[in-house]
């Protein structure tokens, strides 16, 4: 697991992320538009990949695949308004070869506001046929997910 | 059905909209950013909305009731691309009291892309506490639906 | 101009846009956020590009150049709100050989809301290199603009 | 000077942010998307103001005042990429009594990519006339921005 090793020496990074709530998250009826979730989300997903010792173009370049999301789910248990500081945390839920699922819980303080599910499908970046996660990748989520549990 | 009166001289309102995919519309990846279609989803159920002789502020000052987004699900079939011309078009699923499911089919030509499904609650505009579904509104709505079956 | 025959037996598509102001665009301060009015201006040029028979995928195939936005400049005279009606209008306001302006306006009714200026610059596709706009391109589009006049 | 003193003893609040462009941020052209600059632009000018001290909120109920944007003008230099890592840094360019110029750059590393102006108006949170900023928001903005130089 070469990703962890070379993470060991140094401050590991957290995969969770802190917004605080800008206009441009807002509507009109003074709450963080609900669509706007979806995009915290991704940034969240993305931290833990980072964490992970992972990125998009490593993805790509030694493993040929691409994520592509292929289902999102999205429960609004409380609003958000501006300059609320929000945080944003992902975690795999749950994975098959060529599907994961992504669970993000967008909290302010202790409270739960959303929680966003986000079901991602590996594909071929060249063919953009349906291809596996490769293993290492998933095992860095989900030791990432553990050491921050 | 006061609004289907209204309208009977007039050009009806369809509820679906269309809309060609320009650049704000995609990601990187080549495709519409998958977040955006809730976006559109929005559009089409404001255009169903609109097309039973609703609007926001009708609801707000004859009612006394807001619309807000409880929980989102959106899954998607196929991709679209820069410049494909998409239609879109909203329909009630179901309503109870309080809380009402609004599919938007997101289809190219015959093709269907993405299903977004979206729960809405009614609030009081000024307790912001949970309220009902106006009768005459959702009467409204489902009208203009079996219309265009 | 073969653009023009090519219409000229069939409706002219208008190079205007009308939008109705949904939440996505509004933010907590009640009215629509300054830099969605950036994305309108994007449909409102593509919808002049698309009435003069072009398209981003026939600029690329036929001429080999993209167009990338360079400059943006927008000044806001009045808010919008919530549910309004927007026509959004492009024309260009002058081209050189590898620059166009592009000026969209806003209005709601006779009244201007927003001036949207946008600086384009043309690339070769393949190298991402200045390229020049094909001429019979800015010709279509300043024949469509002056049929508007 | 309180809003100093109260931050004396502590870690000095950094005027800047580090956004790593996602998806979200991009277009099919593979580039970072013009108008997603404004909303960057957006959370280093918030940022500048929390350095300073000061919130929405705080300008609301201590100065009753809300700032507007009057203007915006945006030069894109050279692209962004997704995974990119950007940093974002607003300064105020200057201040009139009701209107004032932050100015925003995104960098990549040392390389600069875009810049962005956005002139403000004050406004009367209640009559939304034309207002004064207040003098020490002020003070400490450009307080802020020369402890930083």
């Amino acid at each position: 697991m070469e990703t962890d090793t070379a993470l060991a020496g140094q401050q590991r990074p957290d995969a969770g992320i802190t917004h605080r709530v800008c206009y441009a998250d807002t509507d009109a009826g003074g709450y963080v538009y609900h669509a706007r979730y979806i995009e915290f989300a991704e940034h969240a997903r993305n931290q833990l990949m980072y964490a992970a010792g992972y990125s998009f173009a490593s993805l790509a370049s030694a493993h040929g695949v691409m994520l592509v999301v292929h289902r999102v789910e999205a429960q609004h248990h409380l609003p958000a308004r501006l300059e609320d500081s929000l945080s944003l945390r992902a975690r795999i839920a749950w994975c098959r070869p060529s599907k994961s699922r992504w669970v993000t819980e967008a909290r302010r303080g202790d409270v739960l506001l959303a929680t966003i599910t986000i079901d991602m499908v590996a594909l071929n970046v060249r063919t953009r046929e349906l291809a596996r996660h490769p293993e290492p990748f998933l095992a860095a989520l989900l030791d990432v997910g553990q050491a921050q549990a």
